[in-house]
């Protein structure tokens, strides 16, 4: 496995510095304070859905552990710190022996989360606790944005395959990423290599436009391409006349064409003449693939066209409207002083605006005994007893600084696709509403007042 | 310097797999026909500029350049194509073989494009230049797109200064990108410690809700604070109450107190208010700094009020609505045959929608000869003979394979500058609209016809 994002011979690169600076000034400040030392619970949880969307999809599990792996101080990172006098000397030499000890839960990779779930609980002190909020957060809100809209777009797709192709429309690394999560949300392939190679994902393409305007004719560039990857191979049959090029597609091919592709013009229309015309030359297999600014309305409103399967490229890997998935990481519980056994309480900010629930928390799924359907995402305040019709979300990613949870990005596949048909029909909706399931706090806490000025 | 893309004590990772694997396969079927080796030009513009933008920046072409130089089919790469059968012998041997040694021109980064604009132009053979398509389209559609939108609210905060801090809104290795463009549109700093360490980025960064919250009362983690940092530090003062934290913060500091940032609640009030009590307490130099979902029009509407300066996460990170901007990469001449002499003929996609231009472009910019200020981009069809008011685009960026192009950051950031100043008014206007200026086809080729079929 290569990592894309620093991987080497020599070992794989820090991610120390993938944060914002605020995370190490107040490290300093908290280290001179003494307050760094203090035992401390973070969260991470959406306030709301972008986009009106019925449920988030959680992805970037793995890859946040990966990084945080690889979350250390070497020599480059520590010098640019000095450098820039970003912290002080005692900072730099508590940096340099820095390494996570703490514990960290997460709902795992591919599971639904609602509104106020909390996807991710840290528990460590303060100053191992601060430094991760930006990459977590980074990692969680592009992967959970991108999976988010890839699942609408699985739906709607229902049993078509979808191919992710947005590479060239977001950041390189971050197409990597992109592919990863949509393939964890339900997509059949990714065109991106880097995402074959990293993680496994299946890969498929073909050909451009490029490659027929190449050759002198589209005959002889459907020769070229049949010869050197079989009968079995996707023709692009849009660059000058699509039915012309169809006919000479098959000419070359015989009915063992594997596919012919449209990226352009009036795909319903277009795909049910390509339909008739394969047919009426006995072609009866060759699949009808379209792409070209797809999104999950776009593939639903094809559901009645002969399409056989999906590309889908800038709307799955900007979120399809909603490209960052609104998650925070929030200090919701601090011990009083730094003594291992100070009792946590709770915290939260208190003025106008952007309110926090303070307190550690235990989500569970709440479920109907009749239907096995999703009721409702509640979280507790404490642990709660084991309930039948009511399943745990958390599972111990970190134990001691050690990550303790692996799985295979098929285990997260499969986790995804049953926990989205758990969830009740209003999940499936394409337009914006409600979350699908409504998400209860019970036995909360409340907060003590923290306003002692 | 530190790459986070993927450099180490053992040197930079590969860049070849962040590609489509269509790429590779038309490599493959066009090795196969022979037709590999012409030479073609491609061009990348964008069609239109998304989200009714006036005009858009060109960002990537020193991240491209550095991509460029890495991308090298090594053992691992080759592996993992031969693996899954992407390619075929033939092809792994000529991969094995490859390094780019076309020419490239481009736009200089900085600058402005319009719709039309072939903002980078790549003359090779068909083998070298096609398989840049992905890697060249995800950089500049990433980079363009955050500082285009960084640009508009440069425009929008006129003197004050913006501090980038979306670095968790978006992927991890992204948000290092988007630090780096929005810098070149602008940007004061920014909150990302990679950005600054990769390339130079001023970094920008106090505290956060979570570090008051981890004190027992606002007063104690405020003593902390400028105890470690100085009194020309940024207090957060929305954790509790605005006024009662800003009346400590200059008890505590003093008139000396740097600035205070507020990130939530209404901000114009808060603004009004805040500046009101730290002038009667005579803290007239201390910064009122404004955070908290803030875009283009956001900072407009605050332009009445009294902020020193804003922090932009989210909107920049994500292109403010617009988050890739509509670049391709197009075949647009291509020579008969495979002699390094023979004659290059334009060609361009002719079915319904997504039309092209055929034939190499050379792109100028005309200005008003009285207020020197722009009035058209005009993309001649061959070399223009030198002309007074207009400015050639591009610059030789590589030449025989060789990155000849370097300039830091600032040049850049001074152009981008200049550029946008030299645009007529409507290029300021917030609202969607038309491009600022028209694009102008001179002396046009008419595409010969291609269907031969």
């Amino acid at each position: 496995m290569t990592d894309f994002s620093g991987a080497s011979a020599a070992g794989p690169a820090s991610t120390a510095l993938l944060t914002d600076r605020y995370e190490l000034t107040m490290l300093r400040s908290a280290l001179a304070s003494g307050a760094a030392e203090r035992r401390t619970v973070f969260e991470m949880f959406a306030r709301h859905l972008p986009g009106g969307r019925r449920y988030g999809v959680v992805a970037g599990t793995t890859r946040f552990l990966d990084a945080l792996e690889r979350f250390r101080f070497d020599t480059p990172v520590l010098d640019f710190l000095s450098r820039e006098q970003v912290v002080d000397e005692a900072t730099l030499e508590w940096l340099a022996g820095y390494e996570f000890r703490g514990d960290i839960w997460g709902y795992p990779e591919g599971d639904c989360y609602l509104p106020g779930s909390p996807i991710l609980v840290v528990e460590a002190t303060f100053a191992e606790a601060v430094l991760l909020e930006t990459l977590a957060l980074s990692i969680f809100n592009h992967d959970c944005a991108v999976a988010t809209a890839a699942s609408r777009m699985v739906t709607a797709a229902g049993q078509r395959p979808l191919i992710e192709m947005g590479s060239r429309r977001t950041h390189e690394q971050a197409a990597v990423a992109a592919a990863r999560a949509a393939y964890i949300a339900g997509f059949a392939s990714t065109s991106n290599l880097a995402a074959g190679q990293a993680h496994g994902v299946p890969t498929a393409g073909t050909s451009a436009h490029a490659f027929t305007l190449l050759h002198g004719t589209e005959r002889e560039a459907f020769a070229a391409q049949l010869s050197a990857l079989g009968p079995g191979t996707t023709l692009l049959v849009d660059t000058y006349d699509v039915t012309a090029a169809t006919r000479i597609g098959i000419e070359l091919a015989g009915t063992e064409l594997g596919a012919v592709r449209i990226d352009s013009g009036d795909l319903s229309e277009q795909a049910s003449q390509l339909r008739a015309l394969l047919d009426a030359h006995g072609a009866r297999d060759t699949r009808v693939v379209v792409t070209g600014d797809l999104d999950e309305h776009a593939i639903q409103a094809l559901a009645v066209a002969p399409v056989d399967g999906y590309g889908v490229g800038t709307s799955v890997v900007t979120g399809s409207g909603a490209p960052t998935a609104a998650l925070v990481y929030k200090l919701v519980a601090r011990a009083e002083h730094a003594a291992p056994d100070a009792p946590l309480l709770p915290v939260a900010k208190r003025s106008v605006g952007k309110p926090t629930l303070g307190g550690r928390k235990w989500p569970v799924r709440r479920f109907d005994p009749d239907t096995r359907t999703a009721t409702a995402e509640v979280v507790y305040a404490h642990e709660p007893e084991p309930a039948a019709f009511e399943e745990p979300r958390l599972v111990k990613l970190v134990d001691g600084g050690k990550v303790v949870h692996q799985e295979s990005l098929d285990t997260a596949r499969r986790r995804h696709a049953a926990t989205r048909s758990a969830l009740p029909p209003a999940a499936r909706r394409m337009s914006r509403g409600e979350p699908a399931i409504p998400t209860i706090f019970e036995n909360r806490t409340d907060t003590p007042e923290q306003r002692r000025t």
